[in-house]
């Protein structure tokens, strides 16, 4: 079984471990079988934002099912 | 709403401008919400072009829609 | 034609060279105009494995068509 | 308009969003036109310090008005 | 005096935070002269974990005392 | 004489080279004895910019005059 | 429980797996708990060896016992 | 057949397109079989130029011939 | 309190350590407060020099005062 | 004596151990005195091949004799 | 015989080889058969010392004995 | 004129300052328009010298004249 890498960028508006967890809430809603996560790069959106908004990008690993890709 | 990243490699035989700009024609033609382009890699590949192509290697950010991955 | 990549990792039980035909025949599975592949990581699973188990994350380059992403 | 960017280093005593946080407030104080932040590294003083303290390296991005530097 | 730097992976069910002190803590049950910590690299495990595990790995950076090492 | 390195974003509408040019224009208003330039990011915006924006961060060294900093 | 880290170089005439096999082979002859294995560096020695020696530096990661270190 | 790379700087003062191609242009006037060029840092000369001098600093690999080296 | 970070390259004719402290020295006439320093890059300077220069990259982390910036 | 060090890339249809070797002995066939090698990137050719060719780019130092370069 | 590294941080008050050799000295003092030594970070302390201390972080690589680790 | 750069391999019983100049001295020997040197790695070698063998790894780039190469 192959694991297959892909790129999420989570925000929070309050703290980094929230913007971490945005990105593997939203890879767990539509990808089954997520197995661990990297933190590639943490960073802030000021100008954009009503308030500081706390940025995280991460990988996010998962076991690959047989035939979708 | 989380941001994606997937890696393109655009493709010219005239610039690296043109090469990048290649890269991100081929997003916008099937993403929606593309925000933002990293450029990771320029080449040149020599041996199996008829004359010199520029190749440009990119990361490109887009804002996930909620259903499909 | 613009070229994706995208990042898998492959197992096995027996070497690295195993385990990186692991990902790139996965992905010829699903892929059509694979082109090349990079070695990003060598590892060796130890303790959630029966036996050693070599794995190897690569990224796939390969030709996108022009409809489906 | 042309964009610089600083490297600070901000500290707290409770936590890595505080220390991130302090880094951005102080740039905010003499600053105008912030519009990003990336967090280089960080790091936990321990010899020097009464207890623990958080530590950000972060670089600010931010839109340079025509005269000063 | 020399110091002396070793790696440690803490982790938490609550935090990234939590993971760093984990490791820190750890450090300093056996190691006396604990100087600095640097973060090298955070993630989350999530399949072999009830719930989602926030790991933090550090460099611990310590005096080395004169006859053991 | 020392050198000092400031980083800056230059940005156009047009191509990496101008976007490159205009950091260096920005620098070399308002410092004196400019000596190199390195490119360190290339990036396209594309979501807050009416068309794409090209951007160039790059490294300014500058002999540093004696009294002021 | 937390994890530590440490970097063996392991040495074969024969191949590269057979050289992280030798380094493996070694932490788990003194180590318990080993997890995982990271490849760092692959190199050949030629001058100082009778044939080529293939040498594979790796960190293994293992779960730390409560009092010794 | 095995390939060699090596080391180039290409100088232009128009632009970094042409400074890599001063690269490429130079070394297919001695080598033969060029396949592929990477570029590895861009940068502009002020002060030693009379007027901008960009640089573009490139590896090419070309297929070895049998003999010489 | 927060750290800022400059970046300043120190120069001299007889050695690495002179051109590294020719870059404190220079941080120290002008800014208060210097707490470390990290080397970044040496190099050595031949074309444009009478004898060779030999040059240290490095930087200067100092504690911010209050108002000025 | 000097070390010089250069980068060939290594071919083969079987193994990287194979690739790899394949710089080695290319290396040797023209150069005395290789003391090591160092192996920089694995990668597989998949679209201009017949089959897979395994490919290790290696970086080759010897030491180097009195006149010649 | 597998090798083993350490990660060591060497001060003087005086150059960077004296901050070198204080790590390698004291690693010959309690490890035999130390083979080799790479420099991994050079940076002066200002703030904590009387004068500028000089330090030099390394890896220090060495043969492993059998039984003890 | 395109410059050419080549990685060299200096070394000292005394010093990494007279390890450079080692390199250095050894290129000027066989080429011309030596413009700078970049310093890549330091190391010292223990096991086979009769004292600590400073080593430093730098890229020398000079001005490649017309035919040779």
């Amino acid at each position: 079984m192959v694991f297959k890498k892909i790129t999420l960028i989570g925000r929070s508006t309050e703290s980094f471990d929230a913007a971490v967890d945005d990105a593997v809430d939203r890879a767990e809603q539509t990808i089954e079988n997520v197995h661990w996560v990297e933190v590639e790069e943490l960073g802030v959106e000021v100008a954009s934002a009503a308030d500081r908004e706390y940025q995280a990008e991460v990988t996010v690993a998962f076991e690959l099912a047989e035939p979708q890709e």
